[in-house]
């Protein structure tokens, strides 16, 4: 049994994390911080888990932390790298929900979030989780970066164009939408019910802090890597609880057919068990993953142009967080990488 | 491992039913029927089982159905007590989530569904399958007849206080709500998102079919019996899938605090692993049941008055239909009965 | 014209208000006061008013709130109380949406809202604001108490029963649901959509500030007024914007029949403007009256029993308090009740 | 006032157009025809009309059409081709909501709607209802073709940057989405409230039918119009009611600065009551012209970089529709183009 703890787990990926967990056959959950909370038992806050977690949120405690075989942050970006030296120090391994360590250029990052790094050597050393790229790294990982969710629905979409280098990488267009899980659980007027319920609008549209993210992994998947890719990423709110949809738009540098296309797909992620690459034609829902860690992707060529587009749909608190953070875990602990993951999507 | 079929899987309890079987690890799905789409993958129709389910929708073979150890039926009514007979014959179990073995008093039902019934002898043989009620007799079950979603979250929300004879049986009040995924998949203009988003209202308000299943039931739990319950029930659709919400009222017979009535209510289910009790002042949300069998019940008395409020929460397609027809199944085949049915809910 | 100003302009009801005066042919809106806002443009915040409404948020300002015919209080409660004696004082007619001057018994409203009332001989003038009740009183009154959103529903639902004296005032029961933007527009986790789609739950049922609201005014117009209304009242938040629908239950007194209680309802508000009762048989839609001044009723004796089964929907925000406001200001003024009222419900 | 029938009243435009002429001061409804409905009294089907509009629906009469001034179209695609030209024989001026006269080239027409055109000569004497881009036009015409709802919100969003010649015309896409009421009030299971709520997905990605009228509006707008515009035209349906949202993405041909082409769409858009150009950095939402003929952007570029966004909405049914053709109606027949359309939206 992996020992595991939680820091932050008031929030909608704390939540969704603890729902995996305390189902998966391998883990022992011991602890789940949050210091507004202490105190309080978990099933108060979230009573979909009365009868699956005794635990109550407690102060984090160094010496508890420090006995886990890992530790999830699922915390706002700035508090994993003030506390995340500590536990690397002591061996614990730690997979970080937050952006803290998703940009390896420490400025970029700086400029995105506006304060200071705190352990830029670490943010070097992190790996990053998306285990369709770099599945030998996390095994192997101390600390982990897990991805953000429109990150991993927009990554996963074009990595096959780009690894194959069929598309223009100055000319992407990414027009992806939320529910509005994924702007936290923190009360805002403008994430009300009455202002979002019956309405959709698109946000932070002249530069989201995704954006860096998604061009650093896109540039790491080129056959040369040499032509930094340039993204126009524009996020949209949507009238809904959970899920995640990119429509990506791409300019093809040669012809290749729609049949090629989608044969390159297929072929990509044939050995992938949470990347589903749907028949000609076909357009995936968001609830078709809702609640688990897939990702099903579409690709097609409109009018027979040269424009290519992918359609790619994940839960943003599953594949896009926690479930993710999972898949990683079993991936760092030599588990089934499916383990825990298995359940098929609520549908309707 | 139980052989398992399932007939007329492409309703929303169909589809529920396969989410939970394709998962269950003591069940062998052999068929699921559907003459309209004979052929067609069910994972076409169903993408969230894309990779769980392999099946094909298969026209109904007698020689297949009779093969197994198990037939579900999730048919409209009237298709299961024209089937049914000729599988009990061969010794096959049967559980139907239609409403043609719900009713024992073979008038009633035929005036409520406005047609003659055609196996009468068969629905006074068949077992309630409300486990809480009548555990005993599932198990030895052949025929078993799955309650209706409203009379589930409704008898669950009343049945202490009937048992303890602690109110009056001829004033009861159900004023309950249902999400759309409860009205079924057929394309109808009312159930049109365009006419329900943003909408509220009360249907069948002057009677719906599930009130004589509700009054039998109730009645069944009595001490005596002797009182034929007289319910008042309005049933509404909510602008969601999933979820009933019972909002009940009965007047007290004689005076009894709050905490009485809580213990109760803890007393009564302290042994039912799917009936959670809420602590005194909460209020059941859906969504804390949504994809689970549980029923989360919460019991009070407003202004300390006469009249007991009880809360009842369940998800219509789980505990009202499919999860509730595997839990019997459990009971039936002598398995755990929760078997298949541990997972929390999705929340958010 | 109408001079008129609003006090505490940023919450929902000052901009349903905003909406219907800015198109009344006989306002003139002179200032809508904020201190958190002031300065910034209306259309700002609220960009439904671009091109409607040119003025900023401003201080309150005594001597133009005082120069003014008119002033509305669009604020949380407790604030009129303190600000309305100097308007009074100098002859400026107040309209109050919020709950200060609604109760006339101090001690009901002090316990209910758990502080001191600071204008306790106002609220003996104040004039309870539903114009289908006491119309004369309104069109005198200098200090009119805007009815809440759930009063209005439920109030219009049982005044004809009550009236006729054909119900037991003691055994009233009420469920009754709101689209969220009755709990305001302030930041509240329990308030987002990520809390609250595909979600249904009660809250406040061991007790609502609106129940004593609905009790004297349900005393108020029965024939001798005796007998003190005791109603059970169950509020639930529903995941939409707009709209209340009240499911009503009441113990007939008297062998009535349906046609008679359709009678009795039609003939009762057979000159109301904004009352509409539907034919036999209906059930109203939230959607019906969404941004109207309409309440529609439909009134049935479900299985021919004693029980009498009212459902009656307004627009929370419309009939449910700025709408319902102007209409009274209509009244006040001596202007035709429906002007600036007459645009048809957007459906869908 | 103008005499007015509308043909096929049935469905979303027709009670929309319903709402907007029954309080528009200068029109008379006559005749609103409906086969299937006949006798059937419109406020029955709508009950949002209770009390602004007493006709029954009836069957199409030649003479009571022929008597009008005007008559409006709202039918599926095929129907007033065959109606239409026994009309204009009478002289009698239509408005047409469905797609049968918005493509002038006839073949490409039957191309896309997969069936014979009943008139192609009407086709070309229609016009193009964009009172944007036509209005002298509009104002004489006696056929006028009622835009599509997605070109309605495209078109608008790109007029400013085609006609200056700033964008690349071939690399054009466009990310749009629609609420559920876009498809209709057809009873059809995709449409379903529990298929689409907390869902969304694209639809038709490779080849939609309005995007050989978005690329015939672009074309004719550019300076020279000899270059064939070429859209990647995307829609996804939205788990709301109301409201289109086009995600406009295109490459600039020569530098310019946001500040530039701020300026150059406000100026464009100056005199248009219809259309509001919002204040740099904001992002126009769905609610804010819902119900309303308005159509509201913004601009930007992003990162600085060579694509320039574009964010338009509408409400589908309004500007989109039946609002857009009241607006040519006023027109047509020489009133203030504003006239019965001054509401502001419903917010929340």
């Amino acid at each position: 049994m992996i020992k595991v703890a939680i820091v932050g787990g008031t929030g909608y990926t704390g939540v969704e994390l603890l729902r995996l967990l305390t189902a998966h056959p391998q883990v022992e959950l011991t602890a789940i911080t949050s210091r507004a909370l202490a105190g309080t038992p978990v099933a108060e806050l979230f009573p979909s888990l009365r009868g699956h977690c005794d635990l109550a949120f407690c102060e984090p405690d160094p010496e508890q932390l420090g006995a886990c075989d890992l530790v999830f942050f699922a915390t706002p970006h700035g508090v994993a790298q003030a506390q995340v030296p500590a536990l690397i120090e002591r061996g614990v391994r730690v997979i970080d929900l937050s952006a803290d360590f998703r940009l390896q250029d420490i400025p970029t990052w700086e400029q995105w979030y506006g304060q200071q790094h705190a352990a830029p050597e670490l943010a070097q050393q992190a790996v990053y989780g998306l285990p369709e790229v770099n599945r030998a790294d996390i095994a192997g990982a101390q600390l982990l970066a897990c991805p953000g969710c429109y990150p991993t629905a927009i990554q996963l979409g074009w990595i096959p164009l780009l690894e194959a280098g069929l598309v223009d990488p100055e000319q992407l267009i990414a027009s992806a939408a939320s529910g509005a899980s994924g702007a936290g659980r923190q009360g805002k007027t403008e994430l009300l019910l009455a202002e979002n319920s019956d309405n959709f609008r698109a946000y932070a549209a002249s530069g989201h802090r995704h954006l860096p993210e998604i061009e650093q992994g896109l540039r790491r998947v080129q056959p040369d890597g040499s032509r930094a890719p340039r993204v126009t990423f524009v996020p949209h709110l949507l009238p809904m609880v959970r899920g995640i949809h990119a429509t990506l738009f791409a300019k093809l540098q040669s012809s290749e057919s729609t049949q090629e296309l989608q044969q390159l797909f297929e072929s990509r992620y044939r050995d992938e068990a949470f990347v589903d690459v749907l028949p000609v034609g076909s357009h995936p829902q968001t609830r078709s993953v809702r609640g688990t860690n897939m990702c099903r992707i579409s690709v097609m060529q409109p009018q027979g142009r040269d424009t290519v587009l992918v359609l790619s749909v994940i839960d943003n608190l599953a594949k896009g967080a926690s479930a993710q953070a999972v898949q990683s875990m079993n991936i760092m602990f030599g588990l089934n990488e499916t383990l825990g993951l298995e359940s098929p999507a609520l549908l309707p």
